[in-house]
């Protein structure tokens, strides 16, 4: 895989990503959107399936990571660290591009917030926070989600023939094809549904770092605050879950 | 395939499609039905579940695209335009034949629907609108929710081994084979949950155009107007995603 | 595949369908359940999983029937009449069996329904009714949706590669191996969402009829009458849809 | 495989599995938690992609049975009783960290448990327990919902091609490879949508057994007691279920 195509599958990837991502939150919580308060398993569909698209679209050119935390634990597993920075630069750009993008889909009831009597905090269609505030808590919560994502991601690869058209006996790879991004997909709708209660579950310093520095930017009414002083566990508690889940992968596999 | 296998394919394919959608349209908003009321995660799931029936039953007759836009991103992507009227035009056939359909298994309700004390719209079974009228933002949604569709359906073909029982390496193919439809049915349900919210996700001009016509024949009592003056956005909408789509495959891939 | 693996294929397979199926309209309607009200996203997974667990545990001995209107869909493609009576015959002892099984499963539920104050009608746990009494169109609505059930199962068979193992170009077969049943089973999910709305979705004889037999049998507290009045519809009209969708089968493939 | 290897692999798979089903009971019954109240399908869908993740995880170490009714199953089956203990001792280890993993991740929603005014009872995050309290009937439950999980996973493993890039015609084995656990985390959704009602699904004695002991011994605020009358229900059911699958399969395989 040559650079350029890593650059551009991780942006289109993970661009695709959050487009769905953010979409299905501003789905769910924007007034006028006829999935307004559709709940919680819409929202955990929502991101999984965006997953599916944007890692099934990416693989091609660049095997699909869309996240820091999945990379930094390929790169524990395979000790190849060079291209690390060029993945994670790719997936921010992707996570701000999908971020305009859902609020372009979205801008008419964005353009509704306007409205001062019946206007919303909108930061929860970019970004995540916590039902409590307790960094410590918040923080583990978001280390373990991240590593029950990237172990199983690990380990998924282990699996003989989870590589559709891969010769029996042969190791499927980091999601490199077949159904392996459609059981990704799927966990991800898992964790969503188990272990996103308290914090909103980031398990992606990109997805929650990039939409986050375009909803600063974008020119959305009454849009409140980014909460910037929350903003470094949803980056460094999945850092250290993918690290973690890299170690356990390699002492037990 | 024959120009014949390929009418008979879309046609019965995009009839099975919007016998399924504007089936579940039709069982969450109609009185009398079991499903009444019983939210987005149906709606969107319904849809999904008809592109799953549909195109796996189109497939081996037409490639299963069931949709204008898909079959114009392919264009775009082979530079084959030659079919392109054919399969469109087969699709919108397809499309009406699956609303009278639809109708047929609510007959009772609809029937029903001439109680002018619990009368309701009847639109919103066979075609889309928005919440929020608004003719460039609904447009600019319909462009970014189908090209989060086509391109993604283009670059899944890339993937080696997401068609089943393909030789490893090669090209699986604008879905015809093994998983790839039944990922394309659950990127389907994704755009619904995550893009649906501001216009009720189109993104295909035969699934709007082709019940709108429906709609407009039928005899459905105290069935309300077809609102023909939004009729342009679902198509034009669709087509111009489907085009972009195929232009950022083509410089991408 | 002897006569003896058939009937205890279909006879294991059908009682598997009914427990889920039977179970889930259990869990949805009767007091002290934990899925009480849990609506009709919950009916129509809980019976797509049902047809999964089913199919699969059957195909091995019988190919995982479970319907007598995909036994005849199947016999009018390939012209091989002569197992029918055999296969619909186990069919239907495995109705009543798995209605038996799902009965044991909410004993304690269905004992408590001997209170007067809080006694319920007991039939939607067996067997379907319709919202609207109507017997042309609830015939129209079962055998539309049995079509849309058994003419993608036909077609199903005849894409390349959704027999996982399959060596490529080879006829899949009528649901024999691989995902097929996978898909079966979201077909079965879909049709539910889409199509069951004003008649609760039989499209299946040994569904309806087997449950019929075991709710009039069983000694179930403030039950409520078996309906027996309706019983026909759910038999003949899954039977034509079935006949209809070989015959569109035949004609188009 | 080595002792060392199935050991660790129903550890940490067993472990996976209950983080995510014991997390997605505190995502649904905690306060503080986003998904709070989001009802019965999150609670299954949360629990089948538990099993999709830790079973995956722990296929390429142990086979990933992680629950003894299976390993009970399989040893009927296979006449090879040798490594029962030895998985049966990893899957309640494996158990016990998970349920203290989602302790964890939900530390500061079961550290609000402190205030008296809002403390819930806790042990339904981490075991079983019925909506009427009848041994007999609760029993039956168990044992009939178990056998319907350890039946079909005995019998998908002889599909033709559900291991994918299994060699045609080739058993497929206890769920080593390809889609197989993905089939088996669908009908673990099914069996809690459909069966899951009386008495919460326990269906396997480690997932109950080990949750139940974490509950005893964690520090958590106002937690309630551990029920001990009923822990026999959830482990003497299931065994039975076990083995009742395991001999159904013998003789009808």
């Amino acid at each position: 895989m040559s650079n350029g195509d890593i650059f551009a599958g991780e942006v289109i990837g993970t661009a695709i990503l959050i487009l769905f991502g953010a979409g299905v939150c501003a789905a769910v919580t924007l007034n006028f959107s006829k999935a307004k308060a559709a709940g919680w398993v819409v929202i955990a569909f929502g991101w999984g399936f965006g997953v599916l698209a944007g890692a099934y679209t990416a693989a091609p050119l660049s095997g699909g990571h869309l996240n820091p935390a999945v990379t930094v634990g390929v790169a524990v597993d395979t000790g190849e660290w060079g291209k690390v920075p060029l993945y994670v630069c790719a997936q921010l750009v992707g996570a701000v591009l999908g971020a305009v993008l859902a609020w372009l889909v979205y801008y008419a009831q964005f353009r509704a917030n306007a409205d001062v009597r019946t206007a919303q905090p909108t930061l929860g269609v970019f970004s995540t926070g916590p039902e409590i505030r307790s960094p410590a808590a918040n923080l583990t919560t978001e280390v373990i989600a991240t590593a029950a994502l990237v172990l199983p991601i690990l380990a998924f690869g282990k699996n003989d023939g989870i590589g559709i058209g891969q010769i029996p006996g042969e190791d499927a790879g980091i999601y490199g094809s077949g159904i392996s991004i459609l059981l990704v997909s799927l966990l991800v709708v898992g964790i969503g549904l188990s272990l996103g209660g308290p914090t909103g579950y980031a398990i992606n310093p990109a997805r929650d770092l990039g939409p986050r520095i375009a909803h600063a930017l974008l020119p959305i009414p009454n849009k409140g605050g980014s909460d910037w002083g929350y903003a470094w566990v949803p980056v460094a508690g999945p850092l250290l879950g993918g690290l973690l889940a890299g170690m356990v992968f390699n002492a037990a596999y």
